[in-house]
């Protein structure tokens, strides 16, 4: 089944109007809602006292039109009750102060009366619900994420740190703590990183986002323990925060829920110029199903402005529908628009749903009633379709951490750029996965580690095997610098990556603001275009590899800033240094075609095409992003199911924001 | 009387130059001067032990020149002993720190125990003064301001809302505390908005911005029951801040005053360029006389370059003189000249009065001396002469408080769009009243209400009997969007403004920065040139209202963004965007003939055009605040008061920093 | 003897590694190292258990190859075990808050715990360390800094005021705390200038910064007073920062040291384009020969890119041996590069040493043993030649704390108009002293005295003296504002200065950013080209004076802007504004001819051209700074001491980043 839905909070409104809702929820061919998110005050008034009743009667006539529950556990937002017992319940920040009451997320993870208290309230939900027929499954609190830095923490830091370290001997000996004699003799001495004595020691800052991420990971666990016990038959998720999201290993957090779903939000500008980054969402869904590499939920799809104290542009019309079959083409099974209607109260005010604040249907409710009745057709059909990639990017959280601890160059981001690798490959019209180092890579052709800084043995073991298995790994700049205690390696690098790379680094240049070099390609090798080599500069020394580029400019000019070695079956390309989306759209087909790897369909960039596999069937989806009518040239015949028109064959036109799916015809 | 004076501070110079400066103030024809602020440390070395002897003799020195006294209360600045008896003193800053010791206004206003400290400073002073028929009044404190966050504040703050709601479960009904679980259980789990919760609950928000306004009021109130107890013959007043400052509601605060007064400094720019707005010094004072629908007086008049840690532009020679006329032809009764002598001392060193540090009368001394004379024979033919205005500007600090917590569109300032209306108004050289929505409207023939966000019952009443007897009504976008619980109201936009309107929005867009549409004048409708739509556009649906302007871009292209509708016997024009200055002096004339409103001469913009009225005779005020010299076009006879030339007629000539008094001659 | 050297950290490394690495310290010429600095963990593991053991094996294989020793003591940075002892020991920062654990330099300079145990440390290591002959002297803690503001530095800044002041009236008077009710009735009331209470009365803010830079003048003197006492025969100094660090009085600190040494790094830039200002680098070697009049040591010579969380540009190559050769040019007698092999660990893990991360030579190893080869045939040569200057240029860290205070003009800083009048000089290629106000002036010809604020009496004395002695003094703009405790002093300024002066400034103008004025030189002053003034223009009066130069725009056109009076046998220029490096160029020779100063070789920008002399024998440093080569022009006969090549005349070219040193053939 496709689930497809709304964020709906009916305590925000008065009872006489649920039923109302709830027909123009089943006129939109909605069959899903999630409830219960946030509602820990009606749920449980005071301690000990709890009230479902209001929450029965909402789903008993959201039932009624056999629209099903998601239920949200309420822990992302307590009560004045239950925040008013200790301060130091509060989530402390890195300037030492603790978070005030009146907004949300004010806890502090490892506190433990706030542990209770959602254990109790977890446990009677819980209880309550679980023989209902009509739910499901749970999203477990919402959105986690912030560090918190209290003594609390700190005390749950140094088990943490005894666990994995042992002895403090070892932990000073793995940190370098002889450096600025910060050589601790208790464990109570480490403290948590905070602002004000930044820069910390590297080992002991990665460490504390390591544990800070693994705290809500418990959390959730808490959580999950509690619903798996009460209520086997139902479904766990946690509404993510896509690949943009950089404060948790979300891999990790992934890894005891049943499914992933995350919180797609496109227009949420209010500085920049009209555009929508697509490649940003794409990149969240690929990066969402990669989790657990396995379809997804949208669990928050945008359906109108965003803002809290101001209102983002909101999506224009055709949008909605744009980005619900973008998700899908990326492996949606179930899409939830957030929120039914825009609340006249409290700080998202202006966090617009499908209705307006006045409650009356408009062209954005209009739009999605339109997507509904196309799903009705098609969900069925597509619900459970795989994407099948032969390339994968590496998603490392460890090297993004790092990146956090010292950014290296000033202009460079982990996330920004990985977007830049991701972009310049999907722009050829192919699927990509986003997978760990130490997965399985043996189904990649192709496997790229954008700025994979943090390179244990095992991760250099696993990229070895597939490299020798024949596939082609292909690394950027910045890879194999520290050791997992976020140490900088005690060789030349990129470390412990040199061998399979054939090449080294003899020196590196990190370039101010503003500063670029120029690649030069060497004579033989089919890349287009000038390649700008941004941030920084490896100049390479080899005797092994092929020199595919040089740089241009500088004293190192005539260097090497990009090499190709063969290593066991496989090649290793070594990307010396950092490109923007144009120069990976560059790079990609020459990288493709030594790994073997098909393109996809030809097309400008504004065109996204998506495949999705159902026995044996290919699932075409053509998404226009851009302002303009586009032609596609197609070389088969195929059967557009969103019109039901067939064969369609030859020159077809997407219109601004359309979208086509089309199915091959044997 | 036309009180001409001086701020002046004899406890920062040595006594035996008071009777040289007071000789030199006598000269420059001064007859009052504000004596006693900040000298709480003077008076009361040691509590309880109270010192005015070296007062008595300044005033004596004053008073043998018949220089009057307005009398400061010393509470804006504690001397350390009075500070050093509680931290709790303190005003808590937004992100929870204390202010700390060496600066001013560091009190909370609802400490008790500094409220005790100033009842006895000021009932000693009154006590001491009562008597004394020098004294002419009272300036209570000075430019009261800025909100504390403490606990004692919350615990003010939870009385404050015990009174307005009565009850818990009303005030989560009203501020919708369902939203995120924020159900209030106890008055006391209530925060103030510390900063690092933000967003907070707006009707939470709204309410302690009122609540902080209303602080300050109070401690007012406190001293002026003293006052007027003690010291009945006295007058009584503050100095507030102008247009400008937005965090307390100056309606208010003016209700329990005998007469407004104001600081008005128009070159504090130390980054701009070379350019003074007149205009915001305009409203400024248009403000002032608003607050009591009354004359006032300027308490501190900018005689140099302003500054703290860094030095303002200078006025240039003429600014001074004409920034005086300015103030006199808006409705001010008395110019005090801020400060006397500049400091040696002290953290306001560069704030440049009068004198420079070396107390050599300079040119500023002699402008300021010309102006002297002039108002010998001007003050008393000019005092209390009166403004007349046919249009009115509605300003809601209920609405400005409503912007600060949700601003809406980042590039949106109530302010900056109320002084943007106001300036292209203020182009027709009319007179121009600021009221607060609920004041009695009949006397205007248009009324102009921008952003009028809150709109309570009471005032959507007050204005429909306004346009039913005839007036013409003028909103902008974002009117009526909130109740007065600052919820957005459950009905479409203009919410209950909506039926005099004639229309509704269907919907609005937000724009980015950088982005605008531009509307399109319907046939017929007398409006000249491009009308440029910034930060947001309400598309507006209508049957009844006829429209007046279009979008052009974008896809609501071609939809109503301004409606003209008939109601009652009045009109109302409901403007869906917002402009800029010349936006609004491109529509004003149009707006002024739908009402009747005569405009006035027609001069460039440097020029302002002012006029007050006594005894039937037209006072005409022509000021050049320009760098070029201006031609006037006079369409009557006119006797010139400053030059006492008469007749004047035809075209007549103002040399930059220039100013005209002209009366008709009959 | 010349002392070239390494930092270095054998305590970071495995002692396997330490004879490998001191044989590539030998071979690099290297005849002196820093060791022990930071290693207070290392030196006491816990309280009172000590051990040198680790240092001794680490002399030892130094000392086998023939490399002296200094000795770092480890003050600056504190194991945990210390920073437990209290929650008092951590510095507290303007904001209120205290510095976390977790970098270096979190100790209150006042705190009597972290003095006992700073006392102890120092004395073991003293007694240790006491009759090692390797032993050439000790560096005091590291790179002082940094205020304090917490209530035991309150406490003592009470103290401090008690000595300074004796009573409070006068404390009260001098500061006039009249002002806003200050008035000080008990010592304890008088706070640290928190920044929430900013701007604080200027005189208590000059102050603090006095007795804060006095703490730190205390904490060293601790130190020497140990080493004195035990260790007789061995030096004392400290490494500074040079002119850019602004927060201690670097006379002060200087005052109880054997010799200066200080930290050169110039390519630190992130975000900036590719230059490097070598004027500055000059200036810093300037001031630090200055602070005792005698040849200074560079403790660490940038030798690669610096940086924490980010890597700064690199040195290109070339660039270190043109550092170095800047440094001797500027009277260093010892080099010290910074630091040996580049950090695995810690902080600075990115600040980079001669040696990469991995430790194998690369080519600033390489550069560096060539300069070692050279050193070795010149150091003995050059060591302790003299540097000679007919021209100083007056610093004054009074002044500089009152611009700290308030800055005057947002564009204005003190810092960087010291460096604009230094670099305009430097160009004359002309030596150049950086002194006090209260030295010894006779020496010299012409003194510039660049925005002496706070002038005292017996400075006034001083200069005058000086003048009235034939000298020619320049004063800027902004002199003789102030009185020592930073009251604007009671009378027309330049205050005290006036008389010698022979002017007084009429009124001033503070230009906004963007605004400048422009000068207009007086016929027969022969000064080429246009002058900007910038930031400030005094309008100047004078009867006595000759007008040099009058200002061209604004209401002040055709007013004088500089003017030169004779005074006694010599003359006082008074520049009443604000130029940058060009205007100082321009006007330098004029200054120069004035006081009978020979200018230097005429080069391009680029080139530096320094001069050492030793037993009357000049040296001449020609240093390429530019890009270019550049073609220099002899005028007599010369060695190349670097080439050995003689006779050398004419024209000579010197490759970018090349070096010359020239003595001349009798």
């Amino acid at each position: 089944m496709f689930y497809f839905g709304v964020d709906y909070y009916p305590e925000h409104w008065p009872e006489e109007r649920w039923s109302y809702d709830a027909d123009l929820m089943a006129e939109a061919g909605f069959n899903i809602a999630r409830l219960g998110e946030f509602a820990w005050s009606r749920f449980e008034p005071s301690e000990g006292n709890y009230d479902f009743g209001w929450l029965d009667r909402a789903i008993e006539i959201l039932s009624d039109r056999e629209i099903r529950i998601v239920l949200g556990t309420p822990t992302a937002s307590a009560p004045p009750w239950v925040m008013a017992k200790s301060p130091e319940m509060f989530r402390m920040l890195p300037n030492g102060s603790r978070v005030p009451y009146g907004h949300r997320r004010e806890y502090c993870p490892n506190n433990p009366t706030y542990i209770d208290l959602s254990k109790r309230i977890v446990s009677a939900l819980a209880e309550h619900y679980a023989e209902r027929l009509e739910i499901t499954g749970w999203q477990i609190d919402n959105e986690f994420g912030d560090r918190c830095y209290c003594p609390i923490c700190a005390a749950a830091f140094h088990a943490w740190l005894r666990d994995r370290y042992g002895t403090l001997p070892i932990l000073n000996q793995v940190w370098g703590t002889a450096f600025w004699s910060h050589e601790y003799t208790d464990w109570n001495q480490i403290p948590t990183p905070l602002a004000d004595a930044n820069p910390h020691n590297p080992g002991l800052a990665l460490d504390f986002k390591r544990f800070a991420s693994d705290s809500y990971v418990a959390f959730q666990k808490m959580q999950i323990d509690i619903l798996r016990g009460k209520c086997p038959g139902h479904l766990i998720t946690h509404n993510f925060m896509g690949f943009k999201y950089p404060k948790l290993d979300y891999f990790d957090l992934a890894r005891d829920l049943d499914f992933v779903s995350w919180d797609n939000y496109l227009r949420m500008q209010w500085t920049i110029n009209d555009g929508v980054d697509s490649r940003a969402a794409a990149l969240g869904h690929d990066t969402m199903r990669g989790l657990k590499g396995r379809n997804f939920w949208v669990m928050e799809q945008q359906s109108g402005g965003g803002g809290w104290e101001c209102v983002s542009v909101s999506p224009r019309p055709g949008e909605i529908r744009l980005w619900t079959y973008q998700a899908i083409a990326h492996g949606a099974d179930g899409i939830i628009y957030f929120r039914w209607r825009t609340n006249r109260f409290g700080a998202e005010q202006y966090w617009h749903g499908v209705l307006d604040h006045h409650g009356i249907p408009g062209h954005r409710y209009e739009e999605i009633k339109r997507i509904g009745k196309e799903i009705r057709n098609l969900g069925e059909t597509l619900v459970g379709a795989r994407i099948e990639s032969d390339v994968a990017l590496l998603l490392s959280y460890d090297s993004r951490f790092s990146f956090q601890v010292q950014q290296g160059n000033p202009d460079f981001d982990y996330g920004e750029h990985f977007q830049d690798v991701y972009s310049g490959f999907a722009q050829q019209n192919i699927s990509v996965d986003v997978v760990q180092p130490l997965d399985d890579l043996d189904k990649y052709r192709l496997v790229i580690a954008p700025a994979l800084h943090v390179v244990s043995d095992a991760v250099a073991e696993n990229l070895k095997r597939f490299v020798q298995g024949c596939g082609v790994l292909v690394f950027s700049a910045r890879c194999g610098v520290k050791d997992v205690a976020n140490a900088v390696v005690d060789r030349q690098l990129p470390g412990v990556l040199s061998e399979m790379c054939g090449t080294v680094v003899e020196e590196y240049d990190s370039l101010p603001t503003g500063v670029e070099n120029e690649l030069e390609v060497d004579h033989g090798i089919p890349i287009e275009g000038a390649i700008a080599a941004k941030y920084w500069c490896d100049v390479l020394k080899t005797d092994q590899a092929r020199v595919v580029a040089r740089y241009t400019r500088n004293y190192y000019a005539g260097k090497p800033a990009i090499t190709l070695n063969n290593f066991g079956d496989g090649k290793v390309v070594y990307l010396g240094t950092f490109g923007e989306e144009a120069t990976y759209a560059s790079i990609a087909p020459w990288l493709m075609s030594l790994a073997g790897v098909e393109t996809g369909i030809n097309t400008s960039r504004a065109i996204e095409v998506g495949v999705r596999i159902k026995n044996d069937k290919r699932f075409l989806f053509i998404l226009n992003h851009g302002a303009k009518d586009e032609v596609i040239k197609l070389d088969k015949q195929y059967h557009d199911l969103l019109t039901d028109i067939k064969p369609i064959t030859g020159d077809i036109h997407v219109a601004p924001l359309d979208v086509k799916i089309l199915i091959e015809i044997a």
